[in-house]
């Protein structure tokens, strides 16, 4: 999951979960996660220290063969799936006599791009500090094997969230089930992408080309942040998403606003008056046939919503928000519906720069989340459908001079090539029930979100390979993921070998 | 006149209406310079020569210099008005034994910032093309003194248009009324600013801190291009100018629109809400009161409309429009009547740098053109006053996290502290039909223009020194002025010390 949590209040619910433990997986796990902190977090540093950005190819390829490594040490054979082109695919495949069924746990080893001017310590130069940086904490020293970490405490490096502590939890919880003689049910495949920071773009077809190789009941996605009140969380879904960008033109260029102001066409009223026509003011979309072909929640998705914990009170004094769009429905309730999001609108210059001009043109930038039941393409087409409907010409690259003559509007509209569905997995499927049993067995209960909000190409993977996807994250919401000085609470390192665990013995 | 004019159709009127010259000044300026093209010509490139940008408190004071010297060799002392942190103002007071009227002819000597790395050649190296650069001009050598210069051929240079040439086509009327023994009728001050191209900051200071020195019965703006059909152009206002710079505020800083889309408002969407409500896609203004006190043209300037030759198909086809905003109603109508322009707009990023985000902020700068009749201060107001019927709580500075959090929408409104009121002497009044005559005596009929679109602080002079204002401009209106490759074609400069000479001979 691609997303930034920045909130910093804190709940430390941990504790008291801790009692609710009732799984031996999950208990394997603390036991062995206690005699070792040290020998983990020194694996976890050793993995962070390789660079890792998408576009880094010998860093990634240095990251895959690493993690590799790190499970062959393990006895478990992982191999790179190779795609031409693109970065490899960490593969292992555990079989396990007589499981009838398979499970992929999947994360990925890439990592956001980074400019390291901006981070407080090298970013693939792994540190712990006392407590979050934002909250003053200061590096420290890794305590003495023995001795045990803070669970307050945190590692700063690129991934340390996003998303390579999944990948440890995952090796630390292997250890651990061997260590306590626990043997696993079900085939399990590790499934490690090196280019989801990149869009994923080559996934679909790295599955389609290797279907069996990674066939599985169930792709569980361990990517992302468990909810903003620390509790575990269990995602059944994502929306979808594709982006439209839109440019409005006016005169061939800028033109004194006093001589022809009133008479040249201004494209950044044109535009302002054409997302207005988008989007009421309580947040509902006017673009018809928006909200068609939804599929309602189920009684159970509507049932998980109401158990969620209600951050909103929180979340809007943490981003100094006097008022919230689709109010008052809440934060959990509005995930569930599709967005349209102006991302970036832009027409000539504002602040010391700008100049008495009538614009030469305007450009907005939407982002769109269809939710289960409606098609990306379609949601795009009913927007393009739209801006045709209030008096536009439309075309999908720049327009000629005759075509600007010839009408009198014009608008650029291009799609983006890379969108994809919402993807649900129902709440009450035995496969579902059976990973939150296991979960809340290691982790006491858990936040169940029929969907994030945020969009996860789960429905591509769905498709190729004819799977469900449950997402199962780990790591702190507040962990800076995307942005500067990324970082991860160790406790959710901690409870994240537990997680695994579970998930590894299912 | 600060303005972009940069069509480029021709009609070469000047030919046909030389014929119409009736006045002896006009006479005498043509036979002068016939007489002394190359001379001319030398003297205007010496000014050229030296650098004026505003912000160049060196090169504008020896422009100063060059300018008093270039009257000093004519026997008319011209003085350096000196104010704390200005550029000084160049006058000249050149007393008519007997006169019973003083006008005042005001032309500025600073030029617009520029980027030499722009230029075809180096803008204060003049060079001579044997025609317009975007027509495939190529530098020529100067014809020998006595070789007349083609009148098509043009002058490139910063401030070869806006507005040296005004200064040189004065000083060489004056030669021409000398070497004819034609008398002046009024006192003459020659008035040169220093800081039109710098928003004229300190003018009105200057003014009032020298009103006995700078009084006149009347002031003509040299400043600005003739109409765009290559006519004499007698413009008698101006509108007036203020700013309104508009800030919305969504959460503290950006958000990813997955998780928080639907939930956290989006300042893009509020911005564009606020900016449709504000004009309509008629080009009608929407802000109460927004039209109230207008002072209607009177006949005499309703029928000098009728009289203006229509351009606007013509400048449809340049600008590549396909719809005018205020249709039908043509250019010279509308820039009769008070515009309300978005000069810029801002939300986070579009293009290659776009992201899924929730913006943190909106900004658009807003530019406020009033009529005769409307008070800029009261018009921002006025804008001000709509956003808090929008429900905005306003603020002229950063809102506080207290602000933002206590009220559901916030808007950061600021005014520009330097606005000014639009200026516009009646046709009807007898000094100006005293200008009219002089100049249609000279150069054949003038196209008349109640009112400039653009801005000139006018009102400000007017107000200063209770006089008049009338801006008689000389240069082409295809001269890039405000840009790179500034220049003037050759017949506008002839032409203009015929203007010159008439108004000199006043």
């Amino acid at each position: 999951m691609r997303g930034l949590f920045i909130l910093t209040f804190a709940m430390a619910l941990a504790g008291s979960l801790a009692s609710a433990q009732t799984s031996p997986a999950g208990t394997a796990a603390r036991q062995w996660r206690t005699q070792h902190e040290r020998a983990i977090i020194d694996e976890f540093i050793e993995l962070l220290s390789v660079p890792n950005v998408s576009s880094d190819r010998d860093g990634t390829r240095r990251t895959a063969e690493r993690v590799v490594q790190m499970f062959a040490k393990r006895d478990v054979a992982a191999r790179l799936v190779e795609f031409p082109g693109a970065n490899p695919v960490v593969l292992a495949d555990l079989k396990t006599p007589g499981a009838t069924r398979t499970v992929a746990l999947y994360a990925h080893y890439d990592g956001q791009p980074l400019d390291p001017r901006e981070w407080a310590t090298p970013p693939f130069s792994p540190v712990l500090r006392d407590r979050a940086l934002d909250k003053d904490g200061q590096v420290i020293a890794l305590p003495a094997a023995g001795t045990p970490f803070n669970p307050e405490w945190r590692l700063y490096a690129r991934s340390a969230s996003d998303d390579k502590a999944p990948i440890v939890a995952m090796a630390a919880a292997l250890d651990a089930l061997r260590a306590a003689g626990i043997a696993r049910k079900s085939n399990i495949k590790l499934v490690f992408e090196g280019e989801e920071e990149a869009g994923s773009v080559n996934l679909q077809k790295i599955l389609e080309a290797n279907k069996a190789a990674f066939a599985a009941d169930l792709w569980i996605i361990c990517d992302g942040p468990v909810h903003q009140s620390r509790r575990q969380q269990i995602t059944f879904g994502a929306r979808g998403d594709t982006t439209v960008d839109i440019t409005l033109y006016g005169p061939q260029h800028e033109l004194h606003s006093g001589h022809y102001g009133n008479w040249a066409p201004n494209p950044a009223l044109m535009l302002a008056q054409l997302l207005a026509s988008m989007k009421n003011d309580k947040g509902r979309v006017l673009i018809e046939h928006f909200y068609d072909g939804i599929e309602p929640l189920t009684a159970a998705e509507k049932r998980a919503l109401t158990e969620v914990p209600e951050v909103d009170r929180e979340l809007m004094d943490e981003f100094l928000l006097g008022s919230t769009e689709g109010s008052p429905k809440k934060l959990v309730e509005l995930i569930t519906e599709p967005a349209l999001n102006i991302r970036g609108m832009a027409s000539s210059r504002t602040g010391a720069l700008a100049s008495n001009v009538i614009p030469a043109t305007a450009t907005a930038s939407l982002d769109l989340r269809p939710v289960k039941g409606m098609d990306h393409r379609r949601t795009a087409q009913l927007v393009i459908d739209h801006i045709r409907r209030q008096g536009y010409f439309i075309v999908d690259r720049e327009p000629t001079a005759k075509e600007r003559k010839e009408h009198a509007k014009v608008a650029r509209v291009n799609e983006k090539a890379g969108g994809y569905n919402a993807a649900r997995t129902p709440l009450d499927l035995p496969i579902a029930q059976d990973v939150i049993r296991a979960v809340e067995g290691a982790r006491g209960p858990s936040v169940k979100l029929p969907t994030s909000g945020a969009s996860v190409p789960l429905d591509m993977i769905e498709k190729a390979l004819g799977t469900r996807t449950i997402s199962v994250p780990i790591v702190n919401h507040d962990n800076n993921q995307h942005s500067f000085n990324e970082n991860i609470r160790i406790q959710n390192l901690w409870d994240g070998i537990e997680t695994m665990a579970a998930l590894l013995a299912f």
